[in-house]
């Protein structure tokens, strides 16, 4: 199949295109290169070092044989996104191309503009030109678990059955999401619901939840196709401030009291969640849902699990309880169905001892590189 | 009290700038012209001659005594709209200033672009500049019934309680709108929910109906003070294209089978919603939404009516059905609360005959103006 990987550079679509081309896709990767940008701004970085693009795509082929398109290049400059559709032909178009940190939106009136016009218009230009030059390409749209917030009800995969005063409908799951960054989602959620009705596009949004873990498969070959470990307070979850903080001798800095429970799965079957979606495309004019996680943890359970990890590895990992700089429930009910993608043959890597260690490992053999000021919070919701 | 009017210049903000002058409160106009520019852009016109803002404040002041201050900017112009708010120190943000033709959205990738980020970027704007320069400042802001679509179930009033597998939430009511444009409304909701909840921003959606009439108290004071009359296939409503027909002896054009139900207010009823909301201001915090309109009608029903009046008049008025142009449902449910702005004191103007004659009689007045060409409609959704 001929799928083009938007934000094929990034942490999650790297591991997916290289996944993807291993099954013997033919895989083409746009970025504009944004994610090495912001580091940048940021002055923050991988832990794990970043080969160029280029380096990146020669090593693979050097490697399995298999070659991966590169146009460098940003889905809000139409022409060049007509272009690359022209050239390519897609037959799947997988969208990871947005801003995706919630803190990154929230640091101050640019970054909130700067996201949703990034977010919201790049993706109307991908569905005008789904629509202009490749009809029948099945947009993968990937969403996040965050449009839904945390309701008091659950959560199901993008529409709900409503009976009201004696009537009945089923109606797109009410939204509620927690940032600038969040809401740029559900903004393109919206107007990809409406491009499949009127223009009878077909299209997935996956609403994915956190994504931990570093390796796949295919980004063990070899050092130069390792994927980012990112940890700052901007573009790191979680998950990941906790191993780094174990690593190098600090408390595991909770926000609030760590009872914000989130939906979360392992990079591993990200790349999976991909590939069965672009096996069993939507119809025309169908805009699908899927929940895409594995489990669910609260910021407590993954301090821990980071702790208890850590102290066997002979680290000190105590966790200490920041004021929280978001302003979100932090107990609250959470339950969400995730079944479409199990259904269609999802078997999921879990949060292991093993997947946390492994991963610890990682950090430790990178440690000198850790920024420590950038670790904490740095923009606050209010 | 001191209020700015976003979009003061055009069909709605005008007349409310007026209305709101008379009783006494401090008017300050922002407007980009931009309605004027589409009229340029389209070759479009106004039936009603619209003299230059300037020449309309001027007027009023000469006739009343009271002075409305203008402001010519873009809201998507941070440093222009945070000057004004540091000028006028606003109590109330009345937010008119939105690109809001459906059809207009949806002539092409352009236009669309064009309308999401214009409304989406210049709302958030207006959010950063009340948590910046005037946090007690109320936003009272123009949102559209269309954005609700036209589910199976009751239409409430922002939010619905859902009950779900035996637990139960108050959520935002699901969003199912019929253009770009209609889709950057739905955007703006979702930015300034969040915004209310994370600044403590007070905020008041008012999710309007299609919009008739031309006269209110104060545009009849003279004929500089006139309001617009939009026909065109592009910023026209359905109800000014049959009056416009009729007065030119063509046949009423209705778009399908008719069965499309909307919801309706009268201009007069328009600009009493927006003193009621500004009397009664939303809480710290709060997002509320009303639905603004007082009867709804069928497209049909609309023809029906204006050909009966015009009948009466000596006009020839035929009713014909074209293909229709946009993607929607004509044959569907439909039920809106609205009863929260009547508990406050609304008293609605209803579409009589004599509305509809007076309106016709304005276009009679003017008919030489009406440009034939425009009437149909050139945009289609596919």
């Amino acid at each position: 199949m001929r799928i083009v990987v938007a934000g094929g550079d990034g942490f999650c679509g790297w591991p997916t295109a290289l996944y993807l081309s291993k099954q013997g896709h033919e895989v083409t990767i746009i970025d504009n290169l944004s994610r090495r940008k912001w580091d940048n701004e940021l002055h923050s970085n991988s832990v794990t070092p970043i080969a160029p693009l280029e380096d990146r795509v020669n090593k693979w082929k050097e490697i399995t044989g298999k070659e991966i398109k590169t146009y460098i290049g940003d889905l809000n400059h139409y022409d060049f996104l007509r272009e690359v559709f022209r050239q390519v032909k897609p037959e799947a178009f997988v969208h990871f191309a947005e801003q995706r940190s919630a803190p990154y939106s929230m640091i101050d009136r640019e970054h909130a503009v700067f996201t949703q016009q990034n977010n919201v218009i790049g993706n109307l230009n991908v569905l005008y030109a789904i629509k202009e030059l490749a009809p029948e390409c099945h947009l993968i749209k990937l969403g996040t678990m965050g449009e839904y917030g945390t309701p008091n009800i659950d959560i199901e995969e993008g529409y709900i059955e409503i009976e009201h005063k004696g009537r009945k409908d089923v109606l797109p799951y009410p939204k509620q999401p927690g940032s600038f960054y969040h809401l740029s989602k559900v903004h393109d959620s919206h107007n990809i619901m409406f491009a499949c009705k009127i223009w009878g596009i077909r299209a997935t949004d996956l609403n994915q939840g956190v994504v931990y873990g570093l390796h796949t498969e295919e980004t063990k070959l070899d050092p130069m196709l390792v994927n980012r470990i990112d940890y700052d307070g901007v573009f790191g979850t979680a998950l990941n401030r906790f191993l780094i903080q174990a690593a190098t001798g600090h408390e595991l800095t909770v926000y609030g009291t760590g009872g914000q429970t989130r939906a979360f799965l392992n990079i591993e079957d990200t790349v999976r969640c991909v590939e069965i979606a672009a096996e069993n495309p939507a119809d025309r004019g169908e805009f699908r849902v899927f929940n895409q996680f594995t489990e669910y943890f609260s910021v407590q359970d993954l301090a821990d699990k980071v702790s208890k990890v850590a102290e066997k590895e002979g680290l000190q990992a105590e966790i200490a309880h920041l004021e929280n700089p978001r302003v979100e429930a932090e107990d609250h009910y959470y339950h969400a169905v995730n079944t479409k993608l199990r259904d269609l043959g999802l078997e999921p890597h879990l949060l292991t001892d093993d997947v946390l260690r492994d991963i610890l490992q990682a950090v430790l053999a990178h440690k000198d590189r850790v920024i420590q000021e950038n670790i904490l919070p740095s923009t606050t919701w209010k």
